[in-house]
């Protein structure tokens, strides 16, 4: 299929972590971490500070929105906007296409709010026009949660279309941009957009461990006491945070000194402009290799996030995920163990501090693996 | 004051942390996160399995507890305990005598737990025959939560004499054993006892970022559906576990192959006997040298738990706080920049990768600050 042998990744960078995350990281992000900081100490609440400083500069928010810290996983920050930011009476319009979709709604059963959903299928976006009318029919909704880039199937749902006509209908605009946030576009000052939900260990290429809001000044203000949860407070979090520089309760200290790291590497590759070029060029290196193979996207170019591609499984009865999974993992290449609900497929992502090298030599991996398992027709199985 | 010269540490170590967490931990601790992780991948899976297991040998539980992991601070934990394990219509009664114990009457409002509180002096335990007497009065009470050493004062609750009282009254006993955990005999099987929360960062000194909670299979089997949260729910997080071995959300990687490498330390060193031991001596070297400097402890040798000593405030009026802080922070020693609410005092940690050489070097540093202050008189001022 390729004539370029795969070539196993150096031990230093071993294995290539081609998932939705963790990802793999520089060096110099993880040599952050040798060290201990007095959580409570100046040292870290300078660098605590400066953390917070650059991803309100990233969300476009400086000013208008604030940057709030939490422990944890992205799911974490999630679960903390939506409790911090809905009053206990509102109701909340979810656009669902994908698990992190449907996973907002498993949330807002457990915390008690008030959540109605409008649904499209995994490969198909939301659309502005459908938000609009459902916003006019039910005066009662007052904000609107949707996920940006579904890290389920890789899809990039149209945020801008979509705030346009929240904005218009004045309601709250909150966003889980967890696989977009620092390699696609976003400014939630200009969108507009009252809140951002991410983490540190997706495309700002930090180590998991901890998440982080950029929300709308005003309505953070105005949000004392909505938070069915001390540990997931945002306002309360926030609040200390003004008053001390500190976190509240514990802050994962070394986590948080690697993405002070991962953010000056973020910078110096040329922000969100130069990350999402990079990825970009992943992307297209993985789907054009994949391709040349036999395999099938999931989803339409168009539709794609230069983050995770989810592929069809080949229609060869001769494909079996699990040895796939560990021929390619016995060769330095670690992909997603899973695949969508809806479809069979398999995933690989192209985040990362990884380069269109990296992407061709797990092509080259893929290719070995499927002549050593006999796999001849890649194409999609049929439904 | 003394002879001894401060020593600065050595630059890999500096700062010491003599604080309530995040501690010194070892260089291994800290190197063993020089590596990316596949949250989903069979290495990372082998990792987690062993590192709970080692947690429920810790606790005594092994065959009849399990230890169930969580994202975040201890506070997390906590907080998921008591969402998790009580359930929505139970009520809780909770021993306080310091901040944590407040933390926990916090949580519970928030999460809309009906909790009653039996509270005692930041100094004074609580007594197992009141605790005995409330449960008689009170047959809706059905758990009881406690500090077992609360951190903000450093007091060791009596944590055998009320687990059997508890167990007497037919009620459920919950432990924040935060400040405890790893160094301090607690036998989960032997008290008895149905939960406790700790986290990594304090007696097993990993790195902050994960806290864990190790409770009574089947209490926590028949949890379903309790938790007020889905990130905090500590029944899916055991379920989803069970199934898969892995987190259902993404698991901070290196903080937890940080702490796998802390708990080969631990058992290295004897396991909690061997900790305890080394901690007794720190704490014990630290009270004589501090007494020797004139100062008096907040407590009472036989309530004093070997982990974090409160001391009070200099009588002397040349006595600022944060320039002693200052001061120390300049010799390599950070301690905890606060006090507690109901008395000047200050605090100095003696748990983490140090020993006594390290805590006689603090004292030292302690006596030149304050003759760099002037202060002459290091004992209590007057209430």
């Amino acid at each position: 299929m390729t004539a370029r042998r795969s070539r196993r990744p150096a031990e230093a960078d071993a294995p290539y972590l081609l998932t939705p995350g963790p990802l793999t990281t520089s060096r110099a992000t993880k040599e952050a971490m040798l060290r201990d900081w007095g959580s409570r100490d100046g040292a870290f609440v300078a660098l605590n500070a400066r953390v917070l400083e650059r991803l309100e500069e990233i969300a476009g928010g400086a000013g208008g929105h604030v940057a709030v810290p939490l422990q944890g996983s992205g799911t974490f920050a999630v679960e903390a906007m939506l409790g911090s930011l809905v009053p206990p009476a509102g109701r909340l319009l979810l656009l669902v296409n994908g698990a992190y979709g449907r996973r907002m709604a498993r949330i807002c059963e457990r915390i008690g709010r008030d959540a109605v959903t409008l649904e499209t299928a995994e490969d198909a976006p939301p659309r502005a026009a459908a938000v609009a009318r459902r916003l006019a029919e039910d005066p009662a909704i007052g904000h609107v949660a949707m996920v940006y880039c579904e890290t389920s199937s890789g899809i990039l749902n149209p945020l801008a279309e979509i705030a346009q006509v929240v904005a218009e209908a004045g309601r709250r605009l909150l966003v889980d941009a967890m696989s977009a946030f620092g390699a696609i576009e976003l400014d939630v000052g200009a969108l507009p957009c009252d809140a951002v939900v991410a983490s540190a260990n997706k495309c700002l290429e930090g180590v998991p461990g901890m998440a982080f809001a950029v929300i709308r000044r005003t309505l953070l203000e105005a949000s004392a006491g909505n938070a069915p949860s001390l540990a997931l407070d945002l306002h309360d979090q926030w609040q200390a945070m003004q008053e001390s520089g500190q976190w509240r309760f514990t802050p994962p200290t070394q986590v948080i000194a690697a993405l002070d790291q991962a953010l000056a590497e973020h910078a110096a590759e040329g922000g969100v402009a130069g990350r999402g070029a990079r990825y970009r060029r992943n992307c297209q290196a993985l789907v054009d290799g994949m391709r040349a193979l036999g395999f099938e996207t999931f989803l339409p170019d168009a539709l794609q996030a230069p983050v995770i591609v989810a592929f069809h499984a080949p229609a060869d009865p001769g494909f079996d995920f699990r040895a796939f999974y560990d021929g390619l993992a016995g060769r330095g290449y670690v992909i997603y163990p899973g695949k969508l609900t809806e479809a069979e497929t398999f995933r690989i992502g192209c985040m990362g501090r990884i380069d269109a090298e990296v992407i061709e030599g797990a092509v080259a991996a893929v290719a070995e693996v499927l002549d050593e398992m006999g796999v001849k027709d890649r194409g999609r199985r049929a439904a």
